[in-house]
């Protein structure tokens, strides 16, 4: 039953733009397990730096995509991170292949990487607006959110998507990732520990309503 | 004339979004000008919360809003601010009349602090989406882009909204303010100088694809 006094009122309710009112779900509506290990690249940065290079000649300029997922507990929004090495924390998602839509390739990331595989058993994931898009101007720079004056050649594109939860799903993770939730409350703010996107992660959904839905 | 070339490509033109393309004109389209001073609170932090707090008593929750506008300079998106006093940097904006909508409050804050007056001379303002909300938990608070937790009785909202400027229109600006053109890559983690709100900007920005149109 919906509960309509978990929405935060915001003292404009007569222009309220249903948009921008998004339906978040308790975390206990949905499971959580794990399976076999996933590949991840444990490489040092130089490596990882060379082999941006070799990709980037054969390739052109890395686009990637993430996901923006949020769940409710203790009456706050918290965000769905992978955690990796128990320091590395990221959004879910990952590069386009050659010739792949953003919106394709975050759907195969996320049933590869939040699901069983890739065959895509369970709901289909519903991919929502674009929040935001952070440009690499060079191989060893971090990411922007703006494409820096006088870069013509960016080297990676990574663009953030809302991705809106069902009432229930099952989460099955690689046992070598933890996927957690975190308050928007300890993200903000809290670069040092999550990065430069994701401790924006709450102004970029700071625009929506969250209506909490009790199940 | 429209130059295409000058559209940032994202390696994925075939599947952009029409509405977060944004047109944007070079600064010199723009005639700035000067007026009278206006009024502007010079008051201690105390005396602040004293007038915040017999406000919130009088007429409940602070509603303000808050103008983004960008225009362009050596093509890179510029966001327009007000300074007072060689140091304190304000979007254009202000508070709700009771009774006063978003965005009739922002077109006349518009009016009152980049035009003549409030008699609205000139081209309507072009008021476009939400980009982001800010909080006030209690009077002696900052701001943050969510409703903190438990907070129940929040003591101020400000709501951020793209505005779309024409391709000309003079602006006239009380004489003990300045109206600067600030790169969005100098806002982009400068939160020290320009505060949390400012310094987000480019971030909630970031998701638009800017169209610098030259005259």
């Amino acid at each position: 039953m919906d509960d309509p006094s978990a929405v935060f009122e915001n003292g404009n309710s007569h222009q309220s733009d249903e948009s921008n009112v998004l339906d978040i779900y308790p975390l206990s509506c949905y499971y959580f397990g794990s399976r076999g290990s996933a590949s991840f690249k444990n490489e040092t940065i130089s490596d990882r730096v060379l082999r941006m290079k070799a990709n980037y000649d054969a390739y052109g300029m890395r686009n990637c995509v993430a996901a923006v997922i949020v769940v409710e507990l203790f009456k706050h929004p918290h965000l769905l991170l992978l955690q990796v090495q128990n320091s590395i924390y990221k959004l879910p998602g990952g590069r386009l292949r050659p010739g792949e839509s953003d919106i394709e390739c975050l759907k195969r990331k996320l049933s590869s990487k939040l699901s069983a595989g890739e065959d895509g058993r369970g709901p289909e994931w519903e991919i929502g607006e674009c929040l935001g898009i952070w440009w690499r101007p060079n191989f060893e720079a971090l990411l922007y959110p703006y494409l820096p004056p006088n870069i013509k050649r960016p080297k990676e594109c990574t663009k953030l998507f809302l991705v809106k939860l069902p009432a229930s799903r099952r989460f099955i993770v690689p046992k070598n990732f933890r996927l957690l939730a975190i308050p928007l409350c300890q993200l903000h703010e809290n670069e040092e520990t999550y990065g430069p996107i994701i401790s924006g992660v709450p102004q970029l959904l700071s625009k929506f309503t969250f209506n909490i839905v009790e199940p």
